[in-house]
């Protein structure tokens, strides 16, 4: 029996549900919020933020944490559907894409447009409401996003999946932070018709359908986010 | 034929050399300046940063970016001198303190401490010169880092090594950033004895002495740092 605690518009928690959708694991998902966490949740781990993966083996019970080790340890558990290569490049690729998302997209993304809406959004549901997002600070987010957008596309003009000819947790990693900032209208696809055609592949995959799913009060996605054929 | 490019003073490049060299693998080093970087360098790879490993292999050039994607490279390559343990939580485990130290204690610790102290050092042998470190900065990367080291401890505590009962990753990584603070006298190592003792085990592994040999213009290493009786 699995576990997955996640909160639905984090990129680490995505990453986590496809890979181990990929994978075709079994795992009941528990939403947490991380502006709110429960004492029970936090005392799982040191990092005390999701995305949590609790397996209860045959050796005992194993408490993962984080996107890097749970989605490398949904991997191991198997040798179908593989997420990394068996060439060791491409697999380097992967984990390098992985890395660029987890440090430099997060910080230079992430920290301004997902903060800036995502918590305004969650904490408008409660009494600490904060007013609207700060436009300066978006539109700082924007300018590196552009700059993000077309590094994707320069690597798409050469490969057939982001790190390489193999589907991988690159493209996870690439899917997990797209869609969210896609849920909140951030993305002009018609500017980036390669990229663009590379989401398609990635919408049309069933692992990758339930995060199309998610719903976030005081958040409205924009009608092309769930449509496949956008 | 293995080219590394590094910065002796900065984790992920550390992380890089340590295991490669716990490998066993064979690479000549290149240092390079990260504020002055030239654009041969640059040109390599979008993340314009070291480490970078450039491997000649019989399939062609591999150019390797990030320590994340390098250690793994290292690991995957051969089955000796393994990185990460055969138990899938200790590898999770491993996993978990690689990504904790690529992004909490950067964020925590080195952004703060490191940055101020290094940079300062490295532009203080240019026209740049920006004077000494800001002491309010330090005081409050010096918060976290104590927090860390506490943490660190209490894994230490119940288990030989970081991730569990093998040398890995986890150790790795955790060496690379800490050997970095101690270079810059930040740790006051009698007030964190389990720490200190699996440190002592760190300084005596072949493959890390060679980051004790390093120098840096502008900076003097405390006298117990090379030590590996301190």
């Amino acid at each position: 029996m699995r576990t997955l605690y996640h909160f639905p518009l984090h990129p680490p928690s995505r990453m986590a549900r496809i890979a181990l959708a990929e994978k075709k694991l079994k795992v009941r998902e528990l939403v947490v919020n991380p502006w709110q966490l429960e004492p029970e949740f936090t005392a799982l781990t040191a990092e005390a933020m999701p995305p949590v993966l609790i397996d209860l083996t045959q050796h005992g019970t194993l408490t993962i944490s984080g996107a890097r080790a749970i989605t490398e340890y949904a991997n191991d558990g198997s040798t179908r559907n593989p997420l990394l290569s068996d060439d060791s490049f491409e697999r380097a690729e992967a984990r390098r894409i992985c890395a660029w998302f987890a440090e430099r997209f997060t910080a230079e993304v992430d920290a301004y447009i997902l903060s800036e809406k995502v918590e305004r959004a969650v904490l408008s549901q409660t009494q600490y409401d904060i007013g609207p997002a700060d436009p300066k600070i978006l539109r700082e987010g924007r300018v590196y996003l552009a700059e993000h957008l077309t590094y994707l596309t320069s690597l798409l003009e050469k490969r057939d999946w982001l790190a390489g000819r193999r589907y991988s947790l690159g493209d996870i990693a690439a899917a997990a932070h797209l869609s969210c900032l896609d849920f909140l209208g951030e993305i002009h696809w018609r500017e980036y018709p390669i990229l663009k055609m590379w989401y398609q592949k990635i919408k049309s995959r069933p692992a990758f359908r339930p995060v199309l799913g998610d719903r976030q009060p005081g958040l409205r996605a924009p009608r092309h986010y769930t449509d496949l054929d956008f």
